[in-house]
């Protein structure tokens, strides 16, 4: 809170301001002009807001009259239910009718281009300082910020760099001729005495394809290398040199960068980093850096802005189950603004600051503090966006003089994202612009200390009456455990201790565990890290028939009281498991990385998937265990509810080593089937760790059994036995579909006829529209299809691109391919491991010797020299349905691209295999997107992301066809396949006379 | 509504009479004893009174201490928590403690044994005599009432007729030393100068063990051959012979006995009958008899009650799906007595008046109009219950004179049932003498016009918001189809004209339907009447393997199209199909009396379940086809739906032709699955009805496919098809068993793991626990053994019995076995019919044959002579597990009584089979209640009513083990089994930005 002097002085200065420019608007919110009436439309309508702005973002990809001519329709409907802002254009040009669609098309077109145009200063170098030279006339100096595709790979990340040192080289040659901003003296060259005249600003994550902070050095490291190029040209032209900030997710290694970088180049003054004032951790960030930036007497400049990510920074965060980084209330960014504001003036000696904001209350602040601080004029500026907010800049012109506009500088079809994000931002209900300018302004509030309206907003939240939703038996609901977050260096920190622990630890044998006992057997069978097989982890060892045989018979004999465990106290078993493996989750994930070769995240989610299986089951038994009474007839209580088929046998993959083991085995054991565990005997170690989680739950002894062993010697005595009533099995097609077989037949004693769960292989494409966003498809089709070596049964395998952008998703997916490094695991700078054993690697290569035949070798990675089961990473190109690479499952890091001619087709393609697990889809058309919908055959299809990962409740996983039998993993009727109904009806009339129910229909 | 006048009259004559008694209290409502306490705290607590009248129903059936000791423990908890009312006398013994339990039982019994003698006026005729003879002093007349247990056999109505002889001869005797109730003149020896002394009542249901209306013929006449030779004696002595009335079943039988037995005794002025004002025909009812007995010049007598069943009415019509026979607003029952006492006493030269009430209203009413329109005293008197209402009869004989009293006669144990009704009804919230007596009255409320008070009920309950539950999709929620009411007489003349209908078209030839055409064959089956095979119904064509090769051809050629309507078009068919089958219910119920041989009741219900399920399915299409968004995270859309499967193979079997076959058939349908219909050549005509309902219904070609044939010739092709997606299968274990293991190989080219839905047979059982109510018990699982002949898979065909009740059970149910008659279904004389075909008929002799061997036969009926395939009803006692008779599926009237133990081993026989399809339990303990929920683990278990009949929505009907794969037809699970569930997933996140849906969880 400000003091109310100070603050009395803001709020007369922000009066003043608004006074200076009464009557001017923003040419934003001109509705004299196309797009002042589409930000009036979007601000009335949201449904058109939407469209609008979905449309645009798509604009640039229409590259043909048809694709345009189609999208306009399927965004907005046809000509004749258009909103006035569209058709009315076109219906003036007089031309509608026949020839609609084609006036349609240009008209918008025009305006489309008309709007980037305003926001970007030029598409090329002499377009650009054409209008800078303008804007300096006017008395405004600029920053440049180079626009660009998202960097996909080092290429482009070099194309990035190329670009800023090509705008340096012609600011540096136009500089020579522009005349100083006036200033109060200081030195001649300099704008105001004090700035370089040219600044530019860079976007760190363009510099480097795999930024990503679970690999924190290397990400900062690579980033470096091309930003210290470009710095290098900035000192030698005497530039200033700004590093943006992106994401929350690159914040501490673009600051990271920043000091690095600033640290080479220690004194040279005009390097500064941008802050913003919506993080949370953006007061101790502002605090940190100054105290860094004293310690060593040395230079630094801060830009502080707003913050433009607050949708995305809350969705995501949202998503990942983490702390939303960003203030909630927008007041309360905004007084955070002020807070920061005040610590960097008081520490302008080491820090120059750029007030980047078009809020006249926070501009009337910064000024008012200044004043208070004696801050000298040359120790700060203000900064606006270029083509926006023109009111404000002429107001802060004639008020402070120093206004440096931020301006864009690029292609159309990158700007593409820059120009949404603003037209989002100044559509936004809580926009100062919209608030100013678009509506009649209440000055009062807006120029109120942001601190009080903040106190008060959160007062009106809390008066709100909560709508506590719980689940059913009164639990939380349920939610996933959150994703690992490598921003958290505790958490980047606690992966290699995790593993260096374990190897500090023999290997030990794993016995089996039968009827609450330990059994060890002589045979007994290594595992090993795939990394590097010399490196033996533990020994499994293995059951043979006699030890099944146990296994089954202590499950039969714990099953009539397991049955008879009320559902509830059931579900508490898996609560427990749940918090012991939330308490072990760094360890249980490093066994991961080594047992299996799993990368950092993707062993962290598959333990946090796996508490998830538990956390669900518990809550969907509960919900189930509850009897519901059918029909409301008087006189006559109908009961419906669940009961458990009897000894399970659970049969589980190595991939998803304890998630999919842990959700098949919780679901047979929560329901009450008592379980007979086989997991795969090149994760037995993982496979124990649920024999440790259950014990430590205290399970009753019969309950949980493993038994690891081989498939060839134990399988068929397992899916034959007459006791078990019920399969989970998750792995290939072969082994799935001989199950379904063997059990089929009814032996000897057998009760029951049994149950199979059988979850199986797939061909998984993803479409590839011709309009869809290749920043977003390159990389998440790389995440799908490499992600783990591509050991996933939702894995992508096949790429159906439409023939108009076949070449150049081809071409940036391979360029984007070729960063990824292969090697191990443990390491994070690497982003493929090693295959699961000697029998993956073996098949995978050969699969990628049949792909050299069946298409072209787009892309092979290099593989790590030495022991290890390495597989190169693979690109084949010119596969059709009729190859082996289109049909068959890999389950390695192999993928073939396929070239459509039309979306049917792609369509088509993707259904044409045996398999319907997963695919995907990235179109920005939304008739395609519908029909995907419906005809894209698959369990689980994905709109515009990765294909694989999917999350327990939020996408319950399986297929149909070959891939599965119709259970889905995670979702509400899961855990039904587990159980049989049963009904009990009681007559509840007894001479004549029955006791109502509180919802029997007795009279109308 | 009564004119005022007389009405201000009626309101002062109720106003004196309150007040002549003031301050009596009835003994039922004096607090000072045991029963008053109970009556008080029943009226003070619902849980109580359940408990409590729940208890007394059972006490006669606790013959020994253990039982008792059992039964108050599990009715009403330990001793300290049982409420004062009952421990308070054992306390006041001063005997609790160790002996706690014996103490409570005695004084438990006690007064339970004091509170019965209330109320029934001897066990014996010495100890009725000695009472109505005391009561004679006091100026009371009599009508006796003989109590008995439900007469389930031709025995037990003997018993009965002899009773009421025993009673009237010792009558006969005493009433000679009787003098004369005091009367102004008219004939000496006879009360008040013009009564009988001798008055009987008479239940006709005691005279015939299988009354039912829709044999009307046949009960009206067995039971007038028993009234008569009551009616015989009571003319003989000079007595009065009273015809009850029961439940609204029996109404019309029993005026049409009266009317028959009146005719007889045509001069004999002292035979009556009971009616009832609750019922809405009553009206009618008594204008006719006045009408009928006018035109004969003929003297009747009626007495008029308020009707003692309306609870039992009420739920049965609500149960039955039939319009509720009784007023639903108790004035309105009071006011259609005055209605009604006003035509009697209109009409008092036809017809003599006994007015049977308590209240004091009424009373009053009927004095008034007595008085206003003259009659003579000799033509009404009044009437109330023997140990009720003490101050009301008091005040009758003080204004009236002319009082009898209704007096039960008999045992203890069957006048529980009395008594149980007669403490209910003074217990409920409308009783007059409740609210006259146990609470302070509102006089003037009580002697309102009821026409007045009924109107305001009325409008009270109108101004009640109703809370409209539609079902999804905005439809009327799921009903069943009203069960076939033969009270009604256009019901029971709607069979034989049906049949006669039939039977008058000429047999036809039968084509096969495939893909919207008729296909002819060559290869003809006729199908016969099974009890009449020389009686060909038509030929039924055979499809070979071309023709199911061409129907999968079609089913699969139609599966896309059908698959993409949309689900609630799909529905739409079945709601269509449902109009038509209700529409032709009585030609297609004609249908399945003369070609499977169903009796009338069972064919009707089996087209309404046919219904029931087209309308179920339909419902649950809507509900399921809307796609339920999983989890709330912003940014992410995750809409979870279902698709079919595929060409879909439905096999059927014969014994619910139609209810069966639809129902798996338009499951399949409906969830967009084509279907391959083999229907059983049984009942080919059944079957080809649904091709002539989905084809008016217009289902497009293809998508119903009818090709009935040999199983030996198609099945397993049919079975092994690789385009088969889906098989739904109802038949033997056998069959199904080989289906499950066929289906199981997957083929080349097929493309799914079909999923099989079969529902096999079961050995299913009903246990008779030692404290169960044999009147119920008994003729139960006569109806579960035999209907139908015993031909469902949910037939009883053990009966479990607890040693303690062994004897008398089975006694009882072998008599009444015995009235069972064998004969063509179309007659509803026979209770059974002939079985399905020679092959059935030699199965069943076969094991009829082996229950000699292994166990003692009990009885075997007589069967009919000449052609049809008969078995007898039989039944075989002395089977323990171990036996075939025990274990063995036999799908006939065959019944096994198996003698167990105890309740333990009566739980784990009756789970010793293979199977577990139906089960049921007679028993009044709630412990044992309670286990047989949780422990007789079958799919359908039913408690205290018969174990087949299991309706949609209310019982949905499936078993496990070896009776079914845990599917539950008409349940809410099914049609999950006909789909796969798939997940569309898609980031609504475009540049960072993702509209809002209103659900998201977005911000705490």
């Amino acid at each position: 809170m400000q003091n109310p002097e100070l603050d009395a002085k803001i709020v007369a200065r922000g009066k003043d301001f608004f006074s200076a420019i009464s009557g001017e608007k923003p040419s934003l919110f001109n509705k004299g002009a196309w797009m002042g009436k589409v930000m009036d439309w979007s601000m009335q309508n949201e449904q058109f807001k939407i469209q609008m702005f979905r449309f645009v973002d798509a604009f640039p990809s229409l590259t043909n009259p048809r694709l345009l001519t189609d999208h306009i329709r399927e965004y907005f409907g046809e000509e004749k239910d258009m909103p006035p802002v569209l058709s009315t254009g076109a219906r003036l040009a007089g031309m509608l009718g026949p020839l609609g669609g084609a006036v349609l098309n240009k008209v918008i077109s025009a305006n489309i281009h008309e709007m980037a145009r305003q926001f970007i200063v030029g598409e090329n170098t002499v377009e650009a300082v054409r209008k800078m030279e303008k804007l300096r006339k006017d008395g405004f100096a600029a920053v440049v910020d180079v626009l660009g595709e998202a960097t996909l790979s080092e290429e482009e990340a070099e194309v990035y760099v190329g670009t800023c040192l090509e705008v340096l080289d012609a600011l540096n040659v136009e500089q020579k001729g522009w005349n100083d901003l006036a200033g109060q003296g200081g030195v001649p060259g300099l704008d105001w005495g004090h700035a370089p005249k040219v600044n530019i600003s860079v976007k760190p994550t363009a510099l480097y394809c795999l930024a990503n902070p679970q690999d924190f050095e290397g990400s900062v490291e690579a980033i470096l290398s091309r930003v210290r190029r470009i710095c290098a040209k900035v000192v030698e032209i005497g530039g200033f040199l700004c590093i943006d900030m992106e994401t929350h997710r690159f914040k501490d290694i673009t600051l990271e960068v920043f000091r690095r970088l600033k640290m080479e180049y220690r004194d040279y003054p005009h390097l500064g980093v941008v802050l913003q004032a919506y993080l949370k951790e953006t007061d101790k960030d502002v605090a940190d850096l100054l105290a860094w930036a004293k310690a060593r007497d040395s230079q630094i400049s801060i830009r502080l802005v707003k913050g433009a990510y607050w949708d995305y920074e809350t969705i995501r965060a949202k998503q990942m189950g983490w702390q939303i980084p960003v203030w909630s209330i927008k007041a309360e960014t905004d007084a955070a603004y002020e807070r920061q504001a005040r610590m960097i003036l008081e520490n302008h000696e080491v820090c120059h600051f750029g007030c980047a904001s078009h809020n006249i209350r926070t501009i009337s602040a910064v000024l008012e503090m200044a004043d208070e601080l004696h801050v000298p004029k040359k120790r700060y500026e203000f900064q606006v966006l270029y083509g926006m907010a023109e009111p404000v800049r002429k107001g802060i012109l004639k008020v402070a003089g120093r206004i440096r506009l931020y301006c864009p500088y690029g292609d159309m079809v990158p700007g593409m994202g820059y120009l949404v994000r603003r037209l989002l931002e100044n559509t936004a209900n809580e926009s100062f612009l919209r608030l100013s300018f678009a509506e009649e302004p209440r000055i009062e509030r807006l120029l109120e200390d942001p601190e009080k309206s903040a106190e008060r907003e959160r007062g009106e939240r809390a008066a709100k009456p909560e709508n506590p939703v719980a689940a059913p038996g009164g639990m939380p609901c349920f939610e996933n455990e959150p994703m690992a977050d490598f921003t958290r260096a505790d958490y980047r920190a606690a992966f290699p201790a995790a593993i260096a622990r374990l190897r500090a630890t023999p290997d030990k044998t794993y016995p089996l565990f039968i009827d609450g006992q330990e059994v060890a057997t002589t045979d007994l069978i290594p595992t090993v890290n795939p990394a590097k097989p010399s490196e033996v982890l533990g020994r499994i060892c293995q059951a043979g028939i006699p030890e099944v045989a146990k296994a089954i018979e202590a499950a039969k004999a714990a099953f009539p009281a397991w049955r008879d465990t009320e559902p509830g106290e059931r579900a508490q078993y898996l609560l427990k498991a749940a918090r012991i493996a939330r308490r072990r989750v760094f360890e249980l994930s490093a066994w991961q990385v080594l047992e299996i070769g799993k990368q950092w995240d993707q062993a962290y989610a598959d333990v946090g998937e796996a508490i998830d299986f538990l956390e669900y089951y518990a809550r969907e038994m509960i919900r189930l265990g509850a009897p519901q009474r059918l029909g409301k007839v008087p006189g006559e209580s109908n009961r419906y509810f669940y009961e458990p088929k009897g000894p399970a046998a659970v049969i589980a993959p190595w991939n998803f080593p304890l998630a999919i083991s842990a959700g098949m085995v919780s679901a047979a054991i929560v329901t009450g089937n008592p379980v007979i565990y086989k997991p795969s005997n090149l994760t037995g170690i993982i496979g124990h760790h649920l024999v440790e989680i259950f014990g430590e739950a205290g399970l009753p002894a019969g309950v949980f059994n493993y038994v690891p062993g081989r498939g060839s010697v134990i399988g068929d005595f397992l899916v034959d036995h007459p006791d078990i009533a019920l399969i989970a099995f998750t792995g290939s097609m072969d082994v799935g579909l001989r199950i379904v077989e063997r059990a089929a037949k009814v032996h000897p004693g057998q009760r029951h006829v049994k149950k199979i769960i059988s979850e199986m292989g797939g061909k998984n494409a993803i479409i590839i529209d011709d309009d869809a966003d290749l920043d977003e498809a390159v990389p998440h089709v790389l995440y799908s299809a490499f992600g783990f070596q591509g050991q996933k049964c939702s894995a992508c395998s096949r790429v159906i691109v439409l023939d108009a952008v076949y070449d150049r998703f081809t071409e940036r997916l391979v360029k984007a391919a070729k960063a990824y490094r292969i090697g191990p695991s443990e390491d994070p700078a690497n982003t493929m491991g090693a295959v699961a054993d000697a029998v993956a690697r073996k098949s995978i290569l050969a699969y990628c010797a049949l792909g050299k035949q069946e298409g072209k070798l787009l892309y092979e990675s290099p593989v790590p020299q030495g022991e290890g089961y390495w597989v190169p990473l693979t690109i084949i190109g010119g596969i059709t349905p009729q190859h082996r690479l289109a049909q068959e499952e890999i389950f390695g890091p192999v993928l073939a691209i396929m070239r459509a001619k039309d979306f049917d087709q792609a369509i088509e393609w993707a259904n044409s295999t045996s398999f319907a697990l997963t695919g995907g889809i990235f179109s920005r058309s939304p008739d395609h997107l519908a029909r995907a919908r419906r005809d894209f055959r698959v369990g689980n299809l994905y709109i515009n992301r990765n294909i694989t990962g999917a999350q327990v409740e939020r996408q319950p996983f399986g297929g149909s066809r070959m891939s599965g039998v119709g259970t889905k993993a995670g979702g509400p009727d899961y855990l039904l396949h587990f159980m049989d109904p049963r009904v009990v009806t009681e007559n509840t009339m007894r001479k004549g006379f029955a006791p109502m129910e509180a919802d029997d229909d007795m009279l109308k």
